[in-house]
């Protein structure tokens, strides 16, 4: 295909002179343009497919950035960019990692805001119209939301509050019948009443909102959206304009298909192998069919979690998809927990932040014993908005909290089967990345706070947490042909409690012991033991992540900065000894 | 006042034989029952006043424990206490510390989560019916929300979750047209509608969200309320009960000041003297004067800030008070600080975080500059459900957040000037409790990462966190005194960030540091010192709050048990050297 159009549009006043036959010929190539990056790198496809239009309109009859165009949780933000000066980002193969998934104002202009989490773009709106407005401005605030994004409580509190303007504020709901998976909640059964009546049906949920309220069917459609826009352009009150749109559109297989091509992941050509999901899921299902009280439970990304179609049609009643809100979603657990009832929460780190008062006061005051199943925690290459690194804090510092971090299946398999068993406390897995096998054991509340010694050395002992006892190991071997160092190796498999005693016990034989995470120091698991180990003779010298957002950087890189590679690791211990 | 009638009642079964003249009597006696322990202890006055009657309707009609009720908040619990066996808590003098002023099944089988957050009841009622139903079990769920709890974006999120549920799940709206202060949020004026239409308004917000609703205009009516629950009672399918009462009612004071009377300090007896709301209402003021960009940012609890009626008259348009909902109001401030105005949030410790994943994406991923002030933080005789000592872990390691713990009156404002007037990031001040004065100082950028020396000693350095450098100097000198050691005293007003080279400098002429922070070690402060200082031959020993939840312990015990008295901290340090 070529980009002729996208070619020569550097921002979104050259939409001012297309005819409307042009710009469906320009949505044309933006359909292209974003396949075309999607196939490249991966990333939100049907989300972006069905906003074409929309976006088009929405830059035609709005001057961006004097009026303020703000995409919640972003995703369905690559129209935007492809109109605002960006679309080499999508079309030139050597330039496409210039231009992130998601708005940055460090990027451009025209972004406002960096998102990721859902449900924020009504606040946000919100804030920026009193902004304007104490401020003496005048222009337009456009949120955009949509694809699932109105399931979350803060878009409510946004609205909860928008209605209460009396200036300009613009509510675009993209209603594209879906969330990431099916829509779930009964918010969607009223937008599916007001697409039947054309927006006329009773009962209407922004209205009751005491927000004023316009339908546009065809959402699709260029000059049917540009006249709506047109209509509420420089209104001097909050409106939410409902737009019905094709999720997928303009691709067969994204229409058919519109979960799998929410997000699409970047071909890596290899074969991945056994995942912690599949284990995972398999192991779920055993267990579901033999114990009628196990609740699966899911805050709207089944995909990252392997809860595929086929599970769920087998879990039936007893898979609870929430939709966008982890807040309820832990709440609701903790209360099934607490009725006897045995939920498993699957959630990815960079989401289950957004529920830490409901860790604090639902799970952990309240000793529920539920289990909650922490997936994409770690280091990883991806955006900053959606990184897995901060949960060793928020949950690990919780009193009352049992966090663990298996280093392999067989661990992270007797984890779950004792957590989903026993009803004394809620409990925290942190799943790793990448499968790794060890030797068949069991486990009890008596190894919560219990470290494992796995080989015995002396004057430097590693303790890692998780997974990184792999690294560990490799570092000891380097220590002992290198600098002739035999280290004493330890697997921590608990970040909620030290093994206090065989930490004591290194005193005497060792000077220095060294703490490794896959998480960020701050809060994380080594300063506890540095805390712990402080008053004493031994030394501590703690490997993790510093404090810092880290945007699209490779784990290879991420190890070379934290110094988490063999080489450098066992370097810098040398030193200190 | 007689409590004939309470005094009888061993649980909500001796109510069935009561006539409703004696109902009526009982309901007297509960108002009296609930005067007297406010006017001993303290608590939520006008909010108990009001559910009287709702209450005892509630467990004449439903069956509890085997019907499970679970109060929102629970703050409006004290007629649930007084007809399930716990009068004494209320008309005994000398037992009523027995009993707290929140829900808590370690206190009785009728209470089923122990809340004191708002928003929560729905999805715990979604959470429990679940369980019910997987459980094959068949009884009654009821949700008793109200009094300002519906802002909070969970309510939404669990009235979604709850519309899809095919079984039993009774949900009682309590609408006595307040918050703790005025309503908030254009919820409570489609509230207003359907009052005033007798719930027959269009529009209707419940139905909306597809749930069954009625409507009781007189929800402090016993027998109107008997007949509305019994017609609910084993329902097959979610509803809505939506029951008008009057906050306060029955005492003439409570009726007439809602706001105050909202919940009630224990009475002391001495003046408190000058307070950090006054001096921050005052500056604040002073400022909002002279610039008209400042905008002060509440989340419905303007009494625990000091932001009195005069205050937001004063303030006017540039005061927002968003309801209950923290999320919405971090990140409304990050964007009004986007926007070229200037927030400052006024917000508890123990509710900001709830807004954790907003301070994460919105306040410091996108370095928002705005301000963020944090009052009740610190060790205190508080409920357990209202903690204010896990914020130095939840905001002090998130990257690009400034977190500033000011030790004296002048330390505060200077910090409060720099932050709202500059534009380069989010800035936490964590508000001490009691006031300090001190010599008058600037701050600015430079010394977001500078502790201060006040003394020079050796040995041992003392580094304290904001205002426990009271402390500090008290220890130094005992130590001094007692033990001949004259320590090295240093001021940390800081806690995102360690000032280096001030503790790297100590080295040589010490073998000890020691911290000192008003919080939980766990995530906190003192854990960084020891982490940064680990690989060092100083010995580090950190004092604060170790990893647990405290309910109504005094100050002196948490002191005591910490070791954070002069006496017993400077015994500590003398030990280890």
């Amino acid at each position: 295909m070529e980009f002729a159009l996208l070619e020569k549009i550097t921002g979104p006043r050259d939409l001012d002179d297309l005819s409307y036959a042009q710009l469906d010929e320009l949505a044309a190539e933006c359909r292209a343009a974003i396949l075309k990056r999607v196939d490249a790198l991966g990333g939100h496809l049907a989300s972006n497919l069905g906003v074409v239009e929309a976006t088009i309109a929405l830059h035609r009859v709005f001057d961006s950035p004097r009026d303020h165009i703000i995409f919640d949780t972003s995703h369905q933000c690559y129209t935007h960019k492809l109109v605002t000066g960006r679309a080499y980002g999508f079309i030139d193969d050597g330039r496409m990692n210039e231009v992130s998934g998601f708005t940055n104002p460090e990027e451009s202009e025209h972004d406002w805001f960096r998102c990721g989490h859902t449900s924020t773009s009504i606040s946000l709106a919100c804030g920026f119209a009193k902004a304007r407005d104490v401020l003496g401005q005048h222009h337009n605030v456009v949120a955009f939301i949509g694809d699932g994004c109105f399931s979350g409580g803060e878009a409510f509190e946004g609205l909860d509050n928008a209605a209460t303007f009396d200036s300009n504020l613009i509510i675009v709901l993209n209603d594209n019948e879906m969330s990431i998976a099916e829509d779930q909640g009964s918010i969607y059964e009223n937008f599916a009443e007001l697409r039947a009546t054309g927006g006329a049906s009773q009962d209407n949920y922004f209205k009751s909102m005491g927000l004023d309220y316009r339908y546009v069917e065809n959402g699709n459609s260029i000059p049917d959206l540009i006249e709506a826009f047109e209509q509420v352009k420089d209104i001097d009150h909050p409106i939410v304009v409902h737009i019905h749109t094709l999720k997928g559109k303009g691709d067969p297989w994204a229409e058919a298909n519109k979960e799998a091509a929410h997000s699409v992941k970047r071909k890596t050509g290899s074969s991945e192998g056994e995942t912690y999901t599949e284990i995972t899921r398999r192991r779920m299902l055993e267990k579901m069919a033999d114990d009628p009280s196990i609740v699966v439970v899911n805050a709207a990304t089944p995909g990252g979690a392997g809860l595929t179609p086929e599970f769920r049609a087998a879990a039936g009643d007893r898979y609870v998809d929430v939709g966008i809100c982890e807040q309820h979603a832990v709440t609701f657990s903790a209360a099934l927990a607490r009725g006897g009832a045995k939920p498993v929460f699957f959630v990815a780190s960079t989401f289950l932040q957004r529920a830490y008062d409901q860790i604090v006061q639902d799970l952990a005051l309240n000793q529920s014993p539920a289990t909650v199943l922490v997936f994409q925690a770690g280091f990883s290459s991806i955006d900053a908005t959606h990184l897995g690194v901060f949960d060793l804090a928020y949950t690990g510092n919780v009193p009352g909290l049992t966090c663990l971090a298996p280093s392999t299946a067989e661990e992270y398999l007797a984890m779950l089967d004792w957590s989903i068993n026993q009803a004394e406390r809620p409990v925290v897995i942190r799943v790793p990345d990448k499968v790794a096998h060890g030797p068949e054991v069991t486990f009890s509340a008596s190894d919560i706070a219990r470290f494992e010694t796995r080989r015995i050395g002396s004057k430097v002992a590693l303790v890692a947490l998780g997974p990184t006892i792999e690294l560990a190991e490799t570092v000891a071997d380097e220590l002992a042909g290198e600098y002739g160092i035999v280290p004493t190796l330890i697997s921590a498999t608990t970040f909620s409690a030290l093994d206090r005693k065989l930490l004591f016990a290194l005193e005497g034989s060792h000077d220095l012991v060294v703490s490794l995470e896959n998480g960020v120091l701050y809060g994380g698991f080594g300063e506890k033991i540095a805390r712990v180990l402080g008053p004493s003779p031994l030394r501590v010298l703690c490997f993790g992540g510093t404090k810092e957002f880290v945007d699209r950087v490779s784990t290879e890189e991420l190890h070379q900065r934290y110094h988490l590679e063999p080489s450098s690791l066992a370097a810098d211990i040398a030193r200190i000894l």
